[in-house]
């Protein structure tokens, strides 16, 4: 019998204790202790559509596109389904022919990585463009905690671009484009979400978008385009390109999610990375992206991508089509967390929020502090959950901010939320014995 | 229009370029070009038994398990599915009660880690191992490409040790050990397959096992134990304990993988890691790969992980009782490989072979060269493909060695392969002109 091990947390990669990696933990365990509070914090997407009937009738369609359409016999339709397969994935096709039809987006399906989810896409990207010590990632900040996490892991240093009350702006992604290099780091990209920003709500005009490929083409690096939300658009206003769309000079790797166009327990994103790799072999960097796949995941389950695939076959290989009840679930709800918004807090000195166009994401600003112990508070006494902006910034303006999701909860969710809410701010900013 | 981007492969992470990543992609794409050459190249599982209802049947079964035995309520149901989830896994219970049924593994099912397959749990196990440079792992050599993949990933050096012709023997490792703490670095962990090695073959006797597990506590490092093959014994003889069956210590981290006992579909594979772990708050071992994995694949997708649920459940837990089947094609295959190589090889001088109690895999020896080259040369000329055993080592012995995997073919399919294989090494070994 010998004395059992105990492993010293300092003997251990310092990405394990690091702040965006504790968040997310933080979150997610108070979200368990507190199964009845109204949860305004994660992004998740509605559960009144799943249906478990779908996974099948959703694996069968598939089967029948790979016999069919395919021409598959049963020994290699069963081999598709069951055994290792193709590293960059099997639905890159359905992907592609998604995109020209979605986004106006046309790119050879070689260039798409069918990932395990959208993050397993971004991990490998920073994995990839992270070859030294000076390499470094920039983010539009406040930036989704996903990216700092994976950046993390690869020991890749994230150097914000703030962003102003109206997004960010062009001007200051060069000006920190510059003083990075000043001091002696190289760039390699600039992360950010055009659309429904998690955690912000902004979206960039097209002006930006064509300005920061400029900037891109410019300065050598890459844009790293996340989009989960770009299909969740409020009613009544027109959807701006993506930055993909508009990307003549392979500037952009795209990362898309399927988590919630599709459901977020099939854990299906993926890449387009249809830039040219120069070297003893010409490659394009989907490629380089899917040989460290092949270290880490090996391959993206075919079952999953089965599922994702037949949801897309059924729409007629549209996300737009298979999403058209989401869509309405999500503008119901955008709309009536901002009206709600308004109704409580209009008058009131020091609070104010955003207004997006779509998305899941609207941030309140309050006259206090917004930190952990006040979620745990908020938790406790008024039943209710939201994230301080905190998690998503280095920017001392967030300390007065916190992130409000509608996407998973019901209209009478969102109204008693708002209420517990109103309780929570009218015990802060309540001059005691007034 | 801006001229489109060339990224330089120079500028990107050295693991890319790294003889271990690419002779992974050099053998899917040899092995993809000819398909209807005859493959001992991959180690992958029989396809005669895989059948496309099984997913609809154990998905079924999952669902009322959790109904029935869990309570959880149809919404609960639905979200257990469909959702985000527990990154740690959902069928962690399952697991744990499999492996105390089948191995005598008794283990908090809090310690076991749900992954995208065992290659995530190893790369986990080894990005949390890697906290400084001067940090490295042992690995029994010949070793799986995976770890060294893996280990590039995160810059981790891996060490060498060499085995004899009987397997690896602790006196080595110890020396290694020794040898690389006298260089400066801190060795971590010693990486083995004590079961029917990928790729040698061979396995551990349970001396070497205890011994092992002493060297690892006197010496202060982890045992990390991989164990895909471990229930594909050849007919007649024991299955001796694992090392995590014989750990009092908790010093060996278990990676577990579906992909052989349930199918490679479902890229479902665990890490057992019960080791305690000091810090500012105490953790497991587990919660540490966890907190990685939340930042590279979220979660393991809950649907591949009710597939593997769902089978379990229907053999009352256990892997062995589900693999009744496959463990009477993979003990005829292997019987049929190694009688025939005796029958065509026994008089050949120069060419010989091991013999393992199990697993997939064969060692041949032969009187040349076994490159690249003779592997292209095999497919055209021959319809033959295995794999260069120089791909899973530095060890110059193995320059005239391949590993034959005989798990995915009929008998058939060996007996004609090796009738090629018998040609290639006659045309080989044939004095011109004699």
């Amino acid at each position: 019998m010998t004395a059992p091990v105990v492993l010293d947390r300092a003997d251990l990669h310092a990405s394990l204790a690091d702040p965006a990696l504790l968040s997310m933990n933080f979150l997610n365990e108070v979200a368990g202790r507190f199964p009845e509070a109204v949860s305004f914090a994660p992004g998740r997407p509605t559960e009144d559509l799943f249906d478990p009937a779908d996974l099948h009738r959703y694996l069968d369609t598939y089967r029948r596109y790979l016999a069919e359409h395919k021409g598959y016999d049963e020994a290699r339709v069963r081999r598709e389904l069951f055994q290792y397969g193709r590293t960059k994935g099997i639905v890159h096709e359905l992907i592609a022919r998604q995109l020209e039809q979605d986004e106006g987006i046309t790119v050879d399906p070689e260039a798409v990585v069918v990932t395990v989810g959208a993050q397993e896409a971004l991990w490998l990207v920073l994995r990839a463009l992270r070859a030294g010590e000076r390499d470094v990632v920039l983010a539009v900040d406040p930036t989704y905690v996903g990216l700092t996490g994976a950046a993390r892991l690869v020991d890749l240093p994230v150097r914000p671009v703030h962003e102003g009350p109206r997004g960010v702006r062009p001007e200051d992604v060069l000006e920190r484009i510059r003083e990075v290099r000043a001091a002696g780091e190289r760039p390699r990209a600039l992360y950010l979400v055009p659309d429904f920003s998690n955690p912000s709500g902004h979206s960039m005009d097209v002006r930006t978008r064509h300005r920061l490929l400029e900037i891109a083409a410019e300065e050598d690096i890459l844009l790293l385009e996340d989009n989960p939300y770009g299909y969740f658009r409020a009613a009544g206003s027109g959807r701006p390109p993506t930055l993909k769309a508009l990307d003549t000079g392979q500037r952009v790797v795209y990362l898309g999610s399927l988590a919630k166009t599709c459901f977020p327990g099939a854990r299906v994103g993926f890449a387009v990375a249809d830039q040219r790799v120069a070297g003893p072999e010409e490659t394009l960097f989907a490629d380089e992206l899917s040989r460290a796949k092949s270290m880490v995941t090996v391959n993206t389950s075919p079952v999953s991508q089965a599922l994702v695939g037949g949801m897309l076959l059924e729409h007629g290989g549209s996300l737009l089509r298979a999403n058209r009840r989401q869509i309405g679930i999500y503008r119901r709800n955008l709309k009536r967390l901002v009206q709600g918004l308004h109704r409580r807090f209009a008058e009131l000195p020091g609070v104010h929020w955003n207004t997006p166009a779509g998305g899941f994401f609207v941030v309140l600003t309050v006259p206090f502090a917004v930190t952990d112990e006040l979620v745990e508070h908020a938790a406790v006494r008024h039943g209710v959950l939201f994230t301080p902006m905190r998690h998503f910034s280095d920017d001392d303006r967030t300390c007065h901010q916190l992130r409000l999701s509608c996407s998973s909860l019901t209209p009478d969710q969102i109204d008693t939320g708002l209420d517990r809410l109103a309780a929570l701010i009218a015990e802060r900013t309540s001059t005691p014995g007034a």
